[in-house]
């Protein structure tokens, strides 16, 4: 019984000459014409982004794809080796830590962001507002602070310096720089601005969506991991990893 | 009990002022001046690419993208539909249809091609060989052949020409084009070379090791992914889609 | 550089000559002398289960294992369809959809009755308050009213009167009962106690947290797809679902 | 365009009233009257098992539950830390390691049973060709060896036991206990059967074909990863992992 409207989808059609993508001819429109980033931006909004937007967007892309053996890269290169003919398998295991643990303070920070951006009172005020109460509800504030890069994550002056070469618009970006400055006056000290922070202000700046930003990420991971499962697949780790954890985790029944 | 010799791992390292990735200072050397596409290379083989590799991944990262709604699509818009708060458990469950079916006949084209090229007795005879092989086997030749595009693959020319005019060295693209004139010669008719053929031969021009071209798949697909799981959070199709296949499968008891 | 203490696990050790789990050899005391589902109990719980608790959880297991072409199952099928050398990773695509959607009313209807059993006005109190609560929100009752089990779901009886025949404490369903009355009561009509209403009650009896009753889902889950992965070995509906679905869902591009 | 004949699918239907699975009727004749594994293989195999076939099944999944800190588990609870509100994605990381490295020894020496019980020559005289076979390529026997449990896996007798109580045929056990000979004869010395090997004669004898045997697998060990993933939650020891493989895994440049 069918109790759904039919829906429609915008992205692709093709028939046996033709491969249209968001209205566009994928053979004389696209392939050889485009880079990766032209095209995921294409998909995924429907427009043709402006040069700056992609290298904005390739920031981001860049600045995530890789940070040594994280628990991702650990659960990739474990899975493949469990199942080396099924690469795919793999990568998907690592994908799926693409979650609210470490993505979640993109998104939160770019929920931060929205919040200034849209508040009556202004982007300043709205800040040390927001500061006040993480400080006050004993929280860290999306964005901010990290645990090895200290005092301050080297990435981030960098991705805001590209941005604004690029000519953003720049509202995120300054929503962001009074969101620290607040923060740092309501915790009396200095917690620099992450890379994920950081990338929430680009992303916001190009117009990705806060409820998919977690897909950039999930994108540039996919290639990150790629990587590490062919290092796996000439110089094996994963059965050291295994021994390593086995032995330094003991047993202990409950009382 | 540890039994495996200590490994290493050549991709990155960190400290609190510094990321290093495949030797290369992330904010210094990468974040703003390379793309995702030539980080995704660098991440890979260990080495900086020719602006000409790059076009040339770009060209099969763009090509593989996007096909409308595919198995892995319908997959991942029904996991997203089930899971609306992971979205990288959609992405996870639609790459994880990267697989033999599909893909796997990028890899078998990419094996023909490597056969041929070391093949002593030269790229033609073996060509005729594989072609003579496959039609008394009663199996289709990996990379040819299309279910809708017929008689030919209007991606297949556009890629073998881009990656041409950048100038790769060609003998992968020789032998695919040997193994398509042995292939009509031997079945008696013409059979297209399709867009996973061509995407082994470009991968193979660029140094990209068969097993792990299902990777550079499983990165494109991602992007395409993200595309239909955005859309499908504005316009939902994945409870029209059960329906749809519930109504059109009945129930029939076995015998 | 190590910031973690050192954890522990309480679930298994082994050596050369024997297994334990949760403190039991596995080859004297339990291969061949436990069900699944009282080694699942106990590697759950750490404790022996009495024989109501095992026949309790088994009623949920039954129930849930199989309802038809569900979302999990097309996904499945899908999968398995493009990578059936990974009949892993077909299982694993559609057990992606335990989530929010369809197990979240089993965790929602679980805490609603923790809340009820912990408020010290008492079970009915709460549970009218509760149900004005959420007919003003003008929300769905977690656990209550089902799209084609109408007036009543045939599976909350039966699973109920199991669970009170085992003898079970009796509190949580006898929340769900108070819940049920009040919530006809608030909204002026039956609404049925549908069998994940029923689940979280019996789950609740047996003394399993809120926070891992979707596990629970996740293993009945398991046993249903690898039925239906076995069904598309044999008798192949994939390639049909995504024809169907390509076919009923039209390209129309944005305006 | 349909090009596919329709399917049927014979596993489940319902209407408002009643749900029928593989012929019978949920409520009236399965809820509170079947464990989780006959379900299971009513589910399977579209027959109600006998008691016996319910043992022996209770038997591999009981064996196969828990090993302690496999890859898979480690996965699993890596994952499950980076995204703790997707329980079912840690589930799923964790399962897409049931892959050939590990659970393939089991289906290759379900392949090794079968080809003796075909063999016109009888079972002995082939367990004889196939051990000296495996022998001269230098290749492990499926099912044979073990690293740590030497020189033989408690398991495995246990298993056989129970099974034959049980009352099975025997076709299956009596071709692992000639291959068994054999490998000792042809290896000159005595290799273990291990409780894969001892897995694929008992299902082999309740009638599990060969290339499902993994799903039930997948099962056994969906239940074991819920346990670890509800001890990670209340015990933590993904970050400590983390660490500890980070901590061991030097940096070392390509040369």
């Amino acid at each position: 019984m069918r109790t759904k409207a039919q829906p429609t989808t915008a992205i692709a059609t093709s028939d046996a000459e033709r491969i249209l993508i968001r209205g566009h001819d994928l053979v004389e429109e696209l392939i050889g014409q485009v880079s990766f980033t032209e095209m995921f931006l294409l998909q995924l909004t429907g427009k043709r982004p402006t040069p700056a937007q992609v290298r904005v967007l390739d920031t981001v892309l860049v600045t995530l794809m890789e940070h040594g053996l994280t628990p991702s890269v650990i659960a990739a290169r474990l899975i493949y080796h469990s199942a080396p003919d099924a690469l795919q398998a793999g990568v998907a295991a690592g994908l799926l830590g693409v979650g609210s643990t470490f993505i979640g303070t993109m998104e939160g920070c770019a929920a931060l962001l929205e919040e200034m951006l849209a508040a009556p009172e202004g982007v300043e005020a709205r800040a040390e507002a927001i500061a006040r109460r993480m400080r006050e509800a004993g929280k860290p504030v999306h964005g901010f602070g990290h645990p090895h890069h200290k005092p301050d994550d080297p990435r981030t002056p960098r991705m805001l310096a590209v941005a604004e070469k690029e000519g953003v618009p720049g509202r995120h970006i300054a929503a962001l720089r009074a969101l620290s400055t607040a923060v740092d006056a309501a915790y009396g000290r200095h917690l620099t601005v992450n890379a994920t922070g950081a990338s929430a202000a680009l992303l916001g700046e190009i117009g990705i969506p806060q409820k998919v930003m977690r897909g950039v990420a999930v994108v540039s991971r996919s290639a990150g991991l790629v990587g590490h499962i062919y290092e796996e697949s000439r110089k094996p780790a994963a059965a050291f990893m295994w021994e390593t954890v086995d032995e330094a985790i003991p047993y202990q029944p409950d009382a």
